[in-house]
């Protein structure tokens, strides 16, 4: 295993120097978002040509890209279709969908020139209330053949590129928990280009206990997101489970965390993602609204590299 | 304090068996739902002079009414619109928000007739699903100006008839926990007509601690749910608290129970209603998939009747 | 065992509307206060002979006195003897100490002529809060001469009536939890006459776990207090297990409770009574702030009922 | 469901009168032993001819049978062989075998006389303390073939009975948790004969949730036993679940209990149950060391008659 | 934040000395008491000019003072003014207020000199165990008028001085927890001079969950002391939280330790004060009956460096 | 304290390498094994004069030996006898007692040239199974006599020698938990050459709570391992705390694990050990499954490294 970043924290930076930062912190890889609200990549422009000085500036910069990332518009894929997301593309949902599909098989193009192997992403839901089954009891799962016409093409795209998509479970996509990322699974036939972004602090916001999702998931797993979430102790009881409004108000009963300011014992974590046989880059994902953004990079790598497993297993020698 | 019932749980009986039923059981009060799918209530009938006679015979069953209720209807107050609920009203947006305003104002009415004070019932929501503050960090509470603009003509009219809208917290709902109740109370100015149906297990599903809600607004609590939630714990570590689909299901992480057969502990729900002044109805919801209906009803009575507080609380003593 | 009740909750009721309410309830026996503030025995006159009378009326009302108390008054031995104790008795610490002397003895002399073996009772304590050690680290241990040299003649005078004197560990006694209720036996030389009222609300409040108190020190637990204490879950974060101020505020840490309705799991309470070998009494103390009087009275017994161990353990069959 | 007892609590009774008193007390059926050492049964004797007076004597009674157990016999099956076993039948291993089997295969007889479905009962374990795998690793698993060798013609004569053997996970059985009963199934290639008593308290001793028993093996459930198991709180720290010698000394960290004086749920425990569609009898069995022999019987039923349920479920109506 | 260390932990060094380990070890700040029983300062002394040579040698050392602090002539000031505070200054009551009064002044004016902008400090209670209401249930706040009187003229010196107290909440203080805290507050009019030094250990003894103190109160705490609290988890069921006695005795219930030594959660503590703006010092006071001095000192900063936050939250980025 | 090493992990080097590698990784000490089949030590051999070899290759390499170890041989003193322990050394009961003691005899007879105070052992046990006290239940205290009978030459032989025994509890021990072991040394009349290897990862799974062992037998305490267990809490439920099999299966319920990766807290632990006046060697014990050899060494000594308290405890100086 190693230790990577998600490009986000630090957008504020021009590419070179986000890379620099991230290298002088220690970092050894990187996710890379291609999404066209990026400050670091246009795909058009990539796929034209330019993905090879994307690849020197990586190189230059002594990291290796450990996934490309297209989670905004690969939400259109299914939706929702209404004003919320018409901040990622406008346009009916027709035309949502035409773009999600074209972009997601962009970025796999993409990833193929650049020889990495995994794109993360979402995949978006019609309407993802509908987990609470009423006022129809099967109204998710009604929702699966939507998926799977909207998905397998998708996925064949990417095998054609010889890439694989890991789906970031998570609020807001059809596949948000174990449960649902088993019936995607076998929606998609088993897909051999479909897989997982495993991200245990978006399992824990969905009530359950992520290791699992490594324990019976774990062969799927194609890259990891290190997040951490909290259940703010003292203020949950009356904020809940599924606090609603902006991430940095105090009194909120759940937040994304930096690995080890949250409620997940990583030492765990990693053991099962080896045992699992997960040997890849744990991808620090910023989005904790307590630390500023290097800082937040800084404590977060130095919290996590005495925990990485950098060795295989052995056999038993006692 | 009084032990009634939610009529659902005997609707597959003829109306007068199913009062006869109820009093036998040893309920005194029960919630009578006037959706249009109800079995025993036409709402128009009733208020064409047919509410007389159901007054009679309720009368006669030696019950009272602790509140009338229609969740269905004010579900499409702020919908969703689409097809998921073309099973309570079928029609586009504005139809159905047209009809769920004069269902409600109907049940009001009807409630004013049988001098019931209370109408439990659900306002909808538009999209539920934007509790989680992305793509829009404000989308939630963006929804705040339309649940003003349609409750205010709603609650107005409640008053006049006299009675009041005890709104039930549930997913699905705008108002589906603690700080949203309070954002919905305020939305709408406080509004003297507005208050709860104090149901914990939904809550419960909201992850936050239901006690807490009596702490803080329990006089808005207009009418109480004894309905109970189970997070099933040798199931919630894989299924999560957000389990998807049929209720029924054995693997299910979270299903409503009957009280005392779940997580609640209902010594500390009675005591702090009983601190917040509560002296009406407790009325048990039987939406518990593992019992049947009447053994359920019964089971929970049993179970409740030891427990509630019948007498004031007293000066000090000791 | 058998149960019993403290007589205090019905102090706003005649003497015999006392005993005759508690026997129609079920109570099999009652503890008598006999301090001067207690409006049913005047000690001085029971012991110029109203005894007699009191024993006929306790008779006549199908009870047995399980144990006379006087906290009150036991108080005042070791003090506190500033103004919180003249609403007790006035006076210098000298008078008020010759006072708790004479009244101990008294009450000892009422309960051999009731042919009551055990009197419940405090015996105070010069400054409680020397628990912290702090600014001297022993100065709650420089007490013990003091309580040493106040109780032996009391105790050798309770010897002298064949009665025995169960000291109730609660918060402003010396002897408050477990440790200081070791720490008081030795000072006392191990006692004959000297025992315990067990009440493991106190000891809750102690924050220690009161079966353990049983567990070590079964053997001198002469009588038994049934109250039941809260953590009161939602309101302890911030208010603390010692909590000051009202019984009854709604925002309190901590409340005395009746038993079923706090923290205490009574069956773990009674089976670890039972291994101790203890078989007498165990009175209902209600203090609860949330219940009334004959209603708290009424739902502890019932809760209680079931659980109490009438039958000696047998040898092992299986 | 029904309530039922394991009849050795009953033992020091004349058998009429031991089945009048579990009559009298509530019981609706009896598990009874028949192994040589039980006071009520002579197995010789009754497949003799005995067994039609056995089974009038039980019908006077107004019980039922719910099963025949032997568990000290089957124990000799698989041993261990030494001299802890000769109490139950001297001799070297081969006899013990050999004894074992006759005596499994005659009370399956029996049960086919009496009408009995199942059988209760052990299988023994050659060194049950192989489960901690050192110094051999494999040692537990290669005692599979034994196993299954002595158990499948076991099997075959209840088959040819038309019987089943409910073997009871336990420690010093082969099979004592959920993993060693599902390999213990698939050794007798999942035998048609072959299924479980489920005795909770036994599977809490091995340190996991007994429920998932129920969850993942309930369809071969063949009856269960009601027994309660405490982790002694105040004691475990210091004694440990695995704690050795007397079941009465009062120090111990484990004990098995009278259900609702241990640590299961018991509402969860049923609410499994009838989700994995078990409709039989609860037998109380009554090994608790606190409580005796009739108010134990007794006060289990008590606890345990509100908690059974006695319909079949239904479909969702709400 | 940075981190500093409370001096008593270093008083067997002379003054140079000690200022010179605090560096080594890698402290950046100081609190300095100037009791009469400190041995590095003398009050008088340093207001009659030796203040300058304090500031040079505090300089020189390369740290700063994070405050000033007096809690042992503080504590005069409400008492208790019996024997056990003859200590600190003998003479009766009248005479150490007036001690109190005086050193508390003087202090303000060190402080101000020496450009320190906080006062850490105790201001005592005249008896800190009416907390539990009985046999007055309104004691607690009856003191309250006295505090009220004592604290403005000290407050109003402070300001005068441009200086800040900072009360720490403690066992034997008037506010002890977040309530009194608050009514502290309260009564004196929310004095500018007035806010807390947080001891989240000693809010931990009250039995509270500090972390809701800076949630509440966070916009006054001025100061904060790095002090954590055990529950000796295999003691306290014995000897509870309000464990009496000397602090090194092995089977305490409760004992102060070093941070990263106790149940608080440094990273939740750190991320609570970041979000109420706190940027100051966290000055370890090492109490820990444990380790020794400067191993204690070593282990404690080596502890918490990698968790103090440096910079400034960020505008949301993600 | 110092931190050392178990060689186990190691055993795959050569000697001197592995000498030098546990050197390099910063451990100060290290546990010899030396039963027959360690491929460092022969222990005829070096009683014959390799001693002095083996002492100048330790000295060279900058370690000094903890202590010597052989548990496989003690083993056989009280067994079992069977084929399971014929890998340890062949034959019937008393070859294999015969062998034990020798060996026993001789690893201490080392240990005197060596300058080694403790050899850490087992001592085995007739039928660890007995600890569930059923077909006898007092087969567990019968075997103490045995356990008298050949401990007491052994550990006299110890006594000739100056060196003492360390008795690792564990299971397959006669002494497997605090209650055994204090059985055992009252069966050895405290014998001063008899102590205890203090391996908290074996109490754990004896389900109790290790640190006990410290508060009760500290002043036994003669060596310690560092070796941490987990009680896999997503496995647990259904495989239990006795889980049988292979150490390195993914779904067990308990595995050993290295310091910082399991439940035990090692602060909490050293603590104890500090306060029962324990300054000997940790040695870590690696059978960690999920973790490689070098690197989990490597792993364990970070952790621990910043957590091991090298002074002593102080005079209370605040």
């Amino acid at each position: 295993m190693k230790l990577g970043l998600c490009a986000q924290a630090l957008y504020h930076l021009p590419f070179p120097e986000a890379l620099a930062t991230a290298r002088r912190l220690g970092f050894e890889a990187i996710e890379l978002p291609v999404d066209a609200r990026n400050p670091f990549i246009n795909l058009d422009e990539a796929l034209g040509g330019g993905w090879r000085s994307i690849r020197q500036t990586i190189r230059d910069a002594g990291l290796q890209i450990s996934a490309l990332s297209n989670h905004q518009e690969g939400q259109l894929l299914l939706g929702p279709h209404g004003s919320d997301t018409d901040g990622i593309h406008p346009g009916g949902a027709e035309e949502k969908i035409r773009y999600a599909t074209r972009r997601l098989e962009q970025t796999a193009a993409l990833a193929e020139r650049l020889e990495v192997a995994v794109v993360c992403g979402f995949t978006g839901c019609e309407d993802y209330s509908r987990w609470f089954p009423w006022p129809q009891e099967d109204a998710y799962d009604r929702m699966g053949s939507v998926f799977r016409e909207r998905m397998l093409p998708v996925l064949d795209a990417f095998s054609r590129h010889g890439v694989r998509f890991a789906h970031e479970c998570h609020p807001k996509q059809f596949a948000y928990n174990l449960e649902t990322a088993q019936l995607a699974l076998e929606l998609v036939d088993q897909h051999p280009a479909f897989g997982f972004n495993y991200d245990p602090a978006n399992l824990l916001l969905a009530g359950m206990n992520p290791v699992v999702f490594v324990a019976e998931l774990g062969d799927r797993i194609l890259h990891v997101h290190a997040k951490d979430g909290e259940l703010v102790e003292h203020q949950v009881d009356r904020s809940g489970l599924l606090a609603h409004g902006s991430w940095d108000r105090r009194d909120r009963g759940f937040r994304f965390r930096l690995p080890g300011w949250g409620d997940l014992n990583w030492r765990q974590q990693i053991s099962e993602l080896r045992l699992a046989g997960y040997d890849g880059v744990l991808a620090i994902e910023h989005e904790d609204p307590v630390i500023g953004r290097v800082e937040g990079l800084q404590k977060a790598l130095e919290y996590l590299s005495p925990l990485v497993l950098r060795e295989p297993r052995e056999q038993r020698w006692w």
